[in-house]
């Protein structure tokens, strides 16, 4: 497994791989002797080098699709109570954002099944697991997750079209108390889920929508960015009762 | 330690402890003998008892002061990248709510001290992380934070008046990439924070809010709720360089 | 028609019928002789007596049903480029909010004619247009507006349920260019009135919401209000064509 | 003053002037005959020509500075209960949109007096004045606005800097229960508004943000736009007492 570095200024944040030398923006950066805590000079400014976090791993990864937003990702932690050990599916994948947020909080006790029925995203996603060094924890499969054969699961998350058909399914492979969330930018697969759930008799936690701003703050002139990120998706916790 | 068990129906959760007989506004309930999976029947509705998750726990927690919310505490952990294993300091802790959540990321390989200066705060921030059992994680002290003398920490978070008058401090004690998070409901907190932490030559990463609304959807008619929480709380966001 | 005072202090605004005496909350208030400009004191508080303007009118107007806000109304007056002189139409009337924004918008010169079915709603809305002086300009009627006969119009604005199925006659009885705005709480309101106006071939120009949050502001703790109305309404607009 | 024609097709809106020769992204338009409710094709659409709305002009005029969005001064419209006959003072102009705005409010017995610094914003904003015909009502000067001697004002707007500096002139030159309005980007300048309001011993009615967002819906996908603008400014509402 590539080990990564993450140097830090004032001003930046820059993540390299470990033991290597890299040519940046702002200059030419040798890695090969660099041990965490050391600090360095690149083009006129001091860098402190750092084990990269998992949140500045997934910054740098690539996308194939649209990415779950990190504020809707700790929202499903933050509601669900995700624990260590918990056993999880996951689908589609998509460039595998979740599927690793997942993976980093159930931890080697728990596994995550993701299932991606694209082959260019499955590839992206795959690669974007390996990079985390999460591929022991993150099964991903190169398959339509409607026939999914997981039992005993804590958490379902899907971030996919047409949802709602795999509510049944879901719920009967789901362990009681354990959660079903969906994943959409639209409403209407929103309301349709909420449907088949209640058709599915399991308990309707909520429906949610997070709508984050970035404040700016220089010199006396605070105020929220002027533009930027309105939406992202809405969020449907469900739990399993019998 | 005291077990809970979480009784879950379509309509319903009740968090009751283990092995003792309840009266609840639905009906007797007797768990003396009740194992996690086992259905009752109580007021004519059947419940399956399930573990609780910590999210379950902590809505049935005592408040004495105004808690960080769920989706603010997960924000924390989304943008920092929060580890199993971190280091982290909270003050104040009010109700001890982010101290648990922060508890529960860290694990047993990690660590919280939480301050609390008033006496009253600090009993029920107490009683509360020993009710969710992580009173081997989560240090509570019942003192002003001011001298805290941890170093080496992953994490600090402030929550308390005149945070920004600690922001020195509080750089000198975090690893070299560690974050610093002010979370407060008032903007100039924010602004002061910032002017510190740039003082301090610290890295900025953002300062945040998060606006949540919940829907509601009932035979066709779907729509926000009309009235709730507008606002918690602003986050500011730096890290450690030197 | 009864004139009314707005009695303004730098706490509080009271607003009474001119050339009477009243007991208030505050205290006894002799406005017999009264003149807008003068300056009473009530209660050790000096108030200045001045005109009411239409926004002081309809905070004190009597509320049968859900009325829509001053920030929709003003929504759909700066969308529409609302003029004097212009012939609206308004269903249903609820307590006669948006149809005395519109009248006092509109003027003389203009119309508006506004539908309630509901008798109690009817005679609510009909003693608030009064109250606000626009008799001669807001034309109420106590009918279902499912008929409605009126032609040639700028404006028609629905504030109803089943709104789409009338789309079709709303297309028919407006002027080219007129603008026809669907309000409603619910999302599904809005989704089936834009299909009907794409099958009208009206130009759909947008759907849009509101939030709006008030500020707080004492000795420098400022932020926005905790909670509050999180959601009032959505607004769609179109345009004839042909 | 020169005349315009909106021309108004399902897909689009084409603003031009009346009783000329114009080439268009969509082709040539002959509009040297054209009559209001006349019927064009132009590149294969029908167009229907129509009288342009305000909204309609200013989405059209020139943008030299940032503009107060019609929802920002709808909202002013809103609160205030702004109505025809009343005489305002805006500072600074910018491109004239909210003078504009006021402008169309208070008609031809009312009055708008702006006063814009800058030179070649003035310029901006003195053509955009005159293209929406308003020359009559809003006079610009060329001026700053610290000394202004207009008194007996209904309203006064400011959307510049310094504004609190400019909060006891206003006072004294409203008429007792006219309005001063604050709006900026910024909320250092919302603070210090609302303490020289305090000052003055001014009715502080509230400051109000409104954070809009447009949906899209398409064939059961409906949902907030993804990105777009998420603040414009806040507003602070004060009254003069006495």
């Amino acid at each position: 497994m590539r080990e990564y570095m993450l140097l830090l200024s004032r001003k930046r944040t820059i993540l390299l791989e470990k033991g290597k030398i890299h040519v940046t923006s702002v200059g030419r950066v040798d890695l090969r002797n660099a041990e965490y805590g050391d600090v360095m000079e690149i083009g006129g400014e001091e860098y402190v080098l750092v084990k990269p976090t998992l949140a500045d791993m997934m910054k740098k990864l690539k996308r194939g699709a649209q990415i779950v937003m990190p504020k809707d990702a700790a929202q499903i932690a933050a509601t669900t109570g995700l624990e260590r050990g918990w056993k999880c599916l996951d689908a589609g994948s998509g460039s595998g954002f979740l599927a690793i947020f997942l993976g980093s909080m159930v931890g080697k006790r728990g596994s995550v099944y993701t299932y991606e029925r694209r082959e260019d995203f499955y590839r992206i996603a795959k690669k974007n697991i390996e990079k985390c060094g999460l591929e022991g924890v993150v099964k991903i499969k190169n398959e339509d997750v409607k026939n999914f054969r997981e039992r005993n699961l804590d958490l379902i998350t899907f971030d996919m079209k047409d949802s709602h058909k795999l509510v049944g399914r879901a719920r009967k492979r789901l362990k009681a108390g354990g959660w079903l969330v969906i994943y959409s930018p639209h409403i209407e697969a929103q309301i349709r889920a909420r449907e088949e759930m209640e058709k599915e008799e399991m308990f309707i936690h909520s429906t949610i929508e997070n709508i984050q701003r970035r404040w700016k703050s220089r010199y006396g002139y605070t105020h929220p960015e002027p533009s930027g990120i309105l939406h992202t998706g809405f969020l449907t916790f469900a739990r399993k009762v019998l």
